[in-house]
């Protein structure tokens, strides 16, 4: 760069003042006089001065930065996510820094091994696919709150929606409404992939104190969460034998995936396939029909996870790992009140 | 902590070499032999030791960590693009940072005068109301590249798509299907609005080509892009007058608004009213009907960018600042072709 950085001496030099005393303007001292500080702050300005914070944060072993790891960023829920997240850390002073980990376990490792941790105070981290063996071996000592369905022993805290208790309701709701055949789509071959298997035991509880049968060809498995998935695991459905009259999607990308199916080869909805989703995107209140789902309380999580971290940040490893159980509700839509 | 750092002095010791060899092997120079290489590797497993990149990189000037700063991560769009951007970087072994500015020109200010330019090496930026003053205002050195419609003179690299052509391509798109009362929703009162202010030429062009008049009643202004205010918008040409006969929408979100209000109020789409909107979001695939809309190439976009950054930040802020296009296409679907 042409232009040399303008150091400290400089705005001691335009302000008449010594370089220490500069230094305790900028590192916000006391014991500076106001006149002397005023000095000092518009030699700053007129200079266009930056105190170079890398060097200092070294020092006082802080950034300011924490991050936040989730799946996938176009996944609305986690989109949704991360913006109350950077509200809520905006609200104390610190920066988010994202991160996706495209549900790799490998990658969900890095993360959790701290690969940035000279760059972050602290971080929450959605895991899809890590282990409780993998947290367990985990070496760095980043504050870390979790987020998300698994349940881990450990020492990191941790925010949980309770899911199976979600599904159950929603697939409750489906069969009050004199629903028998009601099919669920978002199994996962993935031993790892908890969110699945907690959904799909509340579905089942469902089932069974409905008194309605459990049906395993009405039980799809899907790779991935997408709307494509959704739209997929609908077909085969509805080419593997009669159709259901009652749908409970493990997310609402799926659930949109499915309505595109349904609509497209003439089912109506709700009139013949009732259908309810999870996570409550926007996406879900506007189309058409609008989307009955499981609504986690975003904000909620948010808030408390950078609260949860800031209390970590502050108290260090060893203080007791908390976990905290956010709110959900039910919201009926037109895909199953119609 | 309880743990102490382990140190370069830690893995020389467990080696048995100097602390110098382990710097030069952290370091990746070559003046070390493969089997001292294998040997230091093996202590530095075996200890998890991790060199310090914050001060290793302060003393290269290089953090390996570039930011992306988009309006809202929520607004489907962003998070597409941001998604393509972090994998982009990623094959070039950058760590992407990730900033919402709220499209507020406070905030676009800050990010543009740098105020983490200690922490990262370059910038892609995505500014909605940055006005060319403030651009030419900026003192920041740090490497940048800016995405989106407004054309700045200035030093900064450059990515675009045409807006007014695009537009055009869509408005003249629903002319061509005998459509004569073509709104338009998507208007903003902010002259800094610049992707309304060209989306808006681009229609009233398309008019003026088809001989149809310009009528300023069919012309909705929205405060913000989201799905509500397509909804409204649409909500409040409806009940002004007769309905349009088509709508072309600034983005999908709007038009994914306007087309529940459409379908709430009985109106059929396309056969009363057809719709186009501009972005091509995945949603915008799976609704019923599905959305015509102006497709810009994504990917295209986030690896010129990075691309763009890399060959800036290699060259320094004095090499010519290069303005690239990027295509688009128009998609149509259910929307227009029913």
């Amino acid at each position: 760069m042409d232009r040399p950085r303008v150091g400290l001496k400089d705005v001691a030099r335009l302000a008449g003042v010594s370089v220490k005393t500069v230094s305790n303007v900028v590192n916000g001292y006391v014991h500076v006089t106001p006149a002397m500080r005023t000095r000092v702050e518009a030699a700053i300005k007129e200079l266009n001065y930056r105190p170079n914070l890398s060097a200092r944060n070294l020092r006082q072993g802080r950034t300011g930065i924490i991050a936040l790891a989730v799946p996938e960023l176009d996944i609305p829920y986690f989109a949704e996510l991360a913006r109350f997240v950077v509200a809520a850390a905006d609200e104390r002073g610190l920066t988010v820094l994202i991160d996706q980990t495209g549900a790799s376990r490998e990658r969900e490792q890095l993360v959790a091994e701290g690969f940035r941790a000279h760059l972050i105070d602290g971080l929450i981290f959605s895991p899809l696919a890590l282990t409780p063996e993998d947290l367990a071996a985990r070496m760095d000592e980043t504050p870390m709150v979790l987020l998300g369905e698994r349940v881990y022993e450990g020492p990191a805290d941790h925010i949980v929606v309770d899911n199976v208790a979600a599904a159950r309701e929603a697939t409750l709701h489906l069969a009050s409404l004199g629903r028998r055949r009601i099919a669920a789509i978002g199994a996962q071959d993935d031993v790892a992939a908890e969110t699945s298997r907690l959904r799909l035991a509340g579905y089942f509880e469902a089932l069974a104190s409905a008194g309605l049968p459990a049906d395993d060809r009405l039980v799809v498995h899907v790779e991935a969460y997408h709307r494509a998935d959704g739209a997929r695991a609908m077909a085969s459905l509805l080419d593997s034998g009669p159709a259901p009259d009652a749908v409970f999607c493990f997310n609402d990308l799926l659930a949109l995936g499915a309505l595109r199916t349904l609509l497209e080869r003439g089912h109506s909805v709700p009139g013949e396939v009732a259908l309810a989703g999870f996570d409550d995107i926007e996406d879900g209140r506007y189309g058409t029909p609008t989307l009955t789902t499981i609504s986690p309380d975003k904000q909620s999580i948010a808030r408390q996870a950078v609260n949860l971290l800031a209390a970590r940040m502050a108290k260090g490893p060893q203080a007791e790992a908390r976990e905290i159980r956010v709110p959900y509700r039910l919201v009926i839509r037109e895909s199953t009140s119609g």
